[in-house]
């Protein structure tokens, strides 16, 4: 397969797509409105939060989605309020920022895509929004920022975050870029992770669905920083077909190099979220290996990626391999606990904690030397089968804490 | 039905029974070896960790009970050590310590029950075991100290906990003794939540096992400090028949009277544990009511209580209705998130934050007031049924991740 690259321009790069980002006055002085439109007609698909409480643009973007059977020219996306909990009206705030858009442009009102995040329970301010709009589109004229569409969607992230990634496909090259914004939470009723792709690919609706859930169930799907799912979850993919290639639209090689594509992306993208999780001071990745099916990896891999107790032992840098296991004991997941095998791995070097569900005696400061590191994997090996998966999460810090108490002190 | 009094005494003043707690010198100085015996021969009855990787003590336990058909003269328990994930040779240690007391106090070894808390993955240090029971055994013989049982088998609980409830039952007094350990895990591989209760109350072996799992699915289950079920935990309960009261064998009044007698027992138990949790400053009680199911309710209640961002709120004291909604939503639990009502009390007063799934305007000072006090209720109204759930947390400090994080340092 095609070499994956990975080059400086996030969205901005994607031919026909342009971006941006600006301060309309829901937030004091910060960007706090995005917008990302494309010039063509493009495919375009969605996967939404799993929580019962969806907010009001989460359900009108599924609604538009369904309706125009995966069609979209513009995503508009507010920061600084999450329009989630807001009941009729707000669902009418929504409705009425895709129509302001779609006046504005000159598209279907149902081909504008709406996104929020920020706090929940509050009604949108929908004069700035209406001005907002108005602005934006007058700056996207002139402007093309992918920077200022991530600086857009911030809420308490430290830095925006874009990726663009470059394959060849069928001959030719294809681009993807995307940003997103991190799942910390830090201002009260903050939440959400939220990115947004486009990609020049020419690919047929069924498949960069497809493609997109397969892709967002091993990336976003399987990072966790503090375990709470937000109301306002959501990631867009729109592509435009400029890239010329023959049209996607079966599961081929082509397919399969696009996908390793958009994951090379959607991986990065989480990989800064993780980053820039609340408090973190540790990026950590956990491997289960050789589980009898793939879903007992997963449980086992989330499991442990959700444990306070082994957060806070990693922030302490601290060899507590009976907190992991005791993790993937109460996972669900099925295993003989008298097989597992447990290894900590970082570029100071490797050991194996746990042999045949039993702690080994270990150097407990070549244990301390890997633990240093700001990159840790763990490793766990259940011995049951085959499968596999990974997970990433950042450790738990006195300032996770200190970010979610505090913030009206 | 009637009344359940609370006692000062333990287990101490439950006819029939002997407890206290010695140093053996699994730990540096503090008391690490309990035993509980039964002059009569008790029935029997337990409930132990669902986590996959269960020590080599419940497994031991599990097969004595089954072995025995629900019969026990003696509880021996040490902390300091979990002996878990200690393979054959963990098992076997639990077995010579089952035979050691059994030698020493002249019963069957399977009559004996052992339990142990404490470091995972390193092997019981069986001489001081050895020497330990014979001399716990003979200090038995002059006392009767049911707190020195409770601090026996403490491991970072900063105080021992001990229950006793009265009621009268078929005219017959009749006695209910507990003690507990908390479920924080403050040193590193610490863990579990242990609880063994007497009675002198005559009840069959199948009406004791229900009433237990009953009482404990709505009381110890539904607690939570960390959301970390551990390889150790374990409730027995035994019962010598001495009150003289009618054998209970099937559900009848009576035993509706004991089970309301062992609830609050319980009950009070894990409030202990609670108000001991790592780092807690409050005592948070979350009822769900009118669910569809109790499951529904139960996932619910503690889908709140696990959730980090509401437990950071609630030590921040800030009124933030919003993360306790989206912990709702991702619970699974089945309701209309546009029916939901949402109350929060205490001393204080009380006051609703949310109504129809929409947030309510409320007063900032009054919602701080009321979470400034130490005991706080959240009321999650769902309008989709009349079944009800009530689970107990603590709140989430700076103090839960110092003591998990820098135990080494």
């Amino acid at each position: 397969m095609a070499e994956v690259k990975f080059l400086d321009g996030g969205m901005s790069a994607v031919q026909g797509f342009k971006s941006t980002g600006i301060h309309c006055g829901i937030k004091r002085a910060k960007k706090d409105l995005a917008i990302i439109y494309s010039q063509e007609e493009a495919v375009a698909a969605g996967v939404f939060t799993q929580n019962k409480v969806a907010a009001a643009p989460v359900i009108l973007t599924k609604e538009h989605l369904e309706a125009t059977g995966g069609k979209c020219k513009a995503i508009i996306v507010n920061s600084g309020n999450a329009n989630a909990c807001t009941g009729t009206k707000g669902l009418e705030d929504a409705r009425m920022t895709a129509s302001l858009a779609a006046q504005e442009l000159g598209v279907d009102e149902k081909e504008i895509l709406v996104s929020s995040t920020g706090v929940i329970g509050v009604y949108l301010p929908m004069d700035k929004i209406s001005q907002g709009i108005k602005n934006i589109w007058q700056d996207l004229q002139d402007t093309n920022n992918s920077q200022a569409a991530a600086e857009g969607i911030m809420t308490t992230d430290t830095f925006p975050k874009e990726v663009l990634v470059e394959t060849v496909i069928d001959g030719k090259t294809v681009k993807i870029g995307g940003i997103a914004k991190g799942s910390g939470m830090i201002h009260p009723n903050m939440a959400t992770m939220l990115s947004f792709i486009v990609t020049d690919i020419n690919i047929g609706l069924e498949m960069i669905k497809e493609a997109l859930k397969e892709v967002v169930d091993v990336t976003f799907n399987m990072i966790s920083v503090d375990g709470d799912t937000s109301t306002n979850d959501m990631v867009l993919v729109m592509a435009n077909g400029l890239a010329g290639n023959k049209m996607i639209n079966e599961k081929n090689k082509d397919y399969h190099a696009f996908k390793e594509a958009l994951f090379a992306l959607c991986f990065k993208l989480a990989e800064l979220i993780i980053r820039d999780g609340e408090g973190a001071t540790k990026f950590v990745t956990v491997k289960v290996k050789n589980a009898q099916t793939l879903e007992d990896a997963r449980l086992a891999a989330r499991s442990i990626t959700t444990s306070n107790l082994v957060k806070t032992a990693l922030f302490g840098e601290d060899a507590n391999w009976g907190r992991v296991i005791a993790a993937v004991g109460y996972s669900g997941a099925a295993f003989d606990p008298n097989q597992v095998n447990m290894y900590i791995e970082s570029a100071r070097g490797s050991q194996q904690m746990m042999e045949k569900g039993m702690g080994l005696p270990f150097d407990e400061e070549k244990a301390k030397a890997i633990l240093k590191e700001k990159d840790i994997t763990l490793i766990v090996d259940l011995v049951s089968g085959s499968q596999e998966a990974t997970a990433w999460t950042c450790d738990f810090s006195y300032d996770y804490v200190k970010i979610n108490a505090e913030y009206r002190s």
